[in-house]
């Protein structure tokens, strides 16, 4: 079975982000009320796996060993077969 | 009133991906059975508006002005009031 697999990663909250505050001072020059910006990324994947669990169970080993940076982000993940 | 806006940009199909195809070849190699792998941005933001049509019309036009590539990109975005 294949599924599609979207994970998530975001900064943690403590850490800068001075991707995400120069595009806020960009977009309020343009006028725009923008309190707060953030950058992450979105991952997406298709994956071969016997179940929805196992997919699940994938997704996550794989955010953990190498999506996501442990120290410095976190991730959500969301599985759905193809 | 203050909205939380997620802004998700990926590159089109038709354009080449080489930092997902360079992570499926990693994850492969560490062993999961990966097909494909497409890298894009989640981008989080705070504003303030008048009404959620009022946000999301804001958030359409962050978007196209600024956020995504409109000849590389597409995006979708998700409001809801914070």
């Amino acid at each position: 079975m294949t599924f599609d697999i979207i994970v998530n990663v975001a900064l943690k909250d403590a850490i800068l982000d001075p991707a995400g505050q120069s595009t806020a001072k960009v977009l309020r020059n343009m006028g725009y009320p923008v309190q707060d910006v953030r950058i992450g990324k979105q991952i997406k994947l298709q994956v071969t796996a016997e179940s929805l669990n196992d997919a699940k169970e994938k997704a996550r080993q794989m955010a953990e060993k190498l999506l996501a940076n442990p120290v410095m982000e976190t991730y959500d993940i969301v599985v759905r077969e193809s």
